[in-house]
């Protein structure tokens, strides 16, 4: 019996299989809407234009996870706790400083997030108190683990985390070893209100699914990052860091309009442009572009957004495509000091906070995740002893 | 704004809200399929119950990462390289010896499974090689991860794996530190067998949604782990088994009838009854009976063997319900040294294969999973400074 090539099936003639679930409804959210023609985001009813100009990324867990704000005693209280439970468990440690260099980034956070599931206290009793304690833990220690990991590969100093700050500013000064300037704290503040939640995409419903059969949240977050780091979901705003890359390896003779021209003439994508739901500017890359910008004119450094400018136009003029998140944050990103292949882990210490908001909602309100798969193999074969074979 | 409480929301509103994905089909495959209403099961072409009387694990293993039974020199070198990978790497020892003896298996699990992927090969250039490569490791490292474990946490020396021997008499020495009778060895074998494969439950979907972000596979069996580790989904063995055993703490005065009669006058459920999708005898729950019946003959502890027999015969006539693979496979596990809280692990360290065997699938023909969620939460909301809240 030959191996069955999957590809050869024509699933017209199973026209009831909803490859990829497209278009199936699954749950009911409260966390975030997006409206694709109007380029709308929306986190538990607040605008991200709204969210962006006057929240901090603090303000906004506390949002996913309760659908409102907090008040000057709650919030507080939410800061508190993060603050103090930055630091990692000792194994956490020394697992990361044991890690290779080459290890990638997004294995090492998710089997660090994995392992600080040993060191929670026992269960209260309560059991949604105990996840709404572990999402806390979570979205302290991940910016710690990253930290920590970027500088054990490079041979530095691991920096233990401030008891004061915001997660913005903690994690900076844990990752450079100097205190951000204000600027820089507020832009890495900005970027993770940006990549905080985002509906029902891959990772986020992995959790859900997870948390589906009862299992806890640090299972569901794992699963999550392990879905995020897929070339097909997080990851994008690496490859885009890399071609901006590429292009100032040759920085003289870089010409974007050309660059950009050539790789569509020879069908290639442009990364960072397009998106499933947006049919217009995703707003946060609006917000992204005008946070590139001002860091541009503040360092002086222009040449990697002028060239991003450029290549916007292009695609404008030549695709009427425009960018996505991850066209902005790679420049963002990479001018806070962060390298090009610790953006997913970037990406997913600031979306911890929807996948947990996601998994408090599902367990509220639980089923089990489970659709079905038709069978079309063969039936009842007869058995052959292996020397027959 | 007070929090929105699920619970609340009538989906019949919503009528197109497919909660737990119920009834809808996602995938085709050729991994399995199950006859509720005759109780047939299908790994890949084969019945189970040829498979429980011919096949080794390792057989089923090559039989669902390819659709067809292996020659003797396929067989052959599969056996070999599972032999050949039995070792842990040294860091994930490590972990395994610090982690506290509280520590949940399946968490311990699900943590050093991520992190053996930071010690595979450089990628080849032959994506699918190297997958196919990773399911072996997977397959090969699980039980020693267990063994390990379970040894480690009681202050027992740690067993290294030998290089020969099936995967059943091998993780029995492991795990109890001498080698197992040929009796232990074949229920050994025909247990992972018979976890093998089970359509499309809820870590199998967690592991094809995992690898439809082209993430890779390691993050996609610790997805599953995370999913299988949930009360909803494995563990029902677990709490068969402690059922039981709270019975033989009363043993003298214990009444398997009465016992089953008050627990269903007091609507509690019997553990390791009912199954979703079997209308009859579970196929499983056939052969465990089976294997059973003859451990705790050869072994003259016919005790909890009787027990099992009574509860059921009570389900039977009082409720019309059938035991399911997890009604016996807790008194056939328990009977080959295992402790109950290690039984969520062995399913793993057999299941591990039907999860690849789908990753591959999936992998062949993908496209990325992601349904939908129906926002009912607010809209536009105005800032209200925190001072104000």
């Amino acid at each position: 019996m030959a191996q069955q090539n999957l590809d050869n099936i024509d699933t017209t003639e199973h026209p009831y299989i909803n490859k990829g679930l497209e278009g199936i409804v699954a749950f009911s959210t409260t966390k975030s809407f997006i409206d694709g023609q109007k380029g709308d985001l929306i986190y538990a009813g607040y605008n991200i234009d709204t969210l962006a100009e006057n929240a901090t990324f603090e303000e906004v867990c506390f949002l996913l996870w309760n659908d409102r704000l907090p008040n000057s005693t709650e919030l507080e209280e939410l800061n508190n706790s993060l603050k103090s439970q930055r630091s990692l468990p000792q194994p956490v440690l020394d697992y990361i400083k044991s890690t290779n260099k080459k290890a990638e980034p997004m294995a090492v956070l998710r089997t660090a997030v994995s392992m600080i599931a040993d060191f929670q206290d026992a269960p209260s009793g309560d059991a949604e108190k105990d996840n709404r304690d572990d999402a806390i833990s979570m979205t302290a220690q991940m910016p710690t683990i990253i930290a920590a990991f970027a500088r054990a590969r490079s041979g530095k100093e691991i920096v233990a985390p401030l008891d004061n700050g915001s997660t913005a500013f903690n994690f900076l000064y844990m990752l450079n070893g100097e205190k951000p300037g204000e600027e820089a704290e507020k832009t890495m503040d900005l970027c993770l209100i940006l990549h905080a939640e985002h509906g029902m995409n891959a990772s986020t419903f992995t959790c859900r699914a997870i948390c589906s059969t009862e299992s806890d949240m640090f299972s569901a977050v794992t699963g999550a990052i392990g879905a995020l780091k897929g070339p097909l979901h997080g990851g994008a705003n690496t490859a885009v860091m890399n071609m901006l890359l590429e292009m100032d390896a040759n920085a003289e003779t870089a010409d974007p309009v050309q660059f950009t021209k050539d790789r569509l003439a020879s069908k290639k994508k442009i990364m960072g442009f397009g998106h499933r739901v947006y049919k217009t500017f995703d707003p946060r890359a609006r917000l992204l572009r005008g946070m590139s910008k001002s860091l541009s004119e503040e360092t002086g450094q222009t040449e990697l957004y002028e060239w991003s400018e450029s290549i916007l136009k292009t695609m404008k003029d030549e695709k009427n495509i425009d960018p996505n998140v991850d066209f902005f944050s790679a420049t963002v990103y990479y001018s806070l000091g962060i390298e090009p292949d610790l953006f997913t882990c970037i990406f997913a210490m600031s979306r911890v906070s929807g996948w947990t908001a996601h998994y408090l909602e599902q367990d509220a309100n639980n089923r089990l995740v489970r659709p079905r798969a038709l069978y079309i193999g063969e039936k009842n074969l007869d058995w052959t002893p292996v020397e027959e074979r």
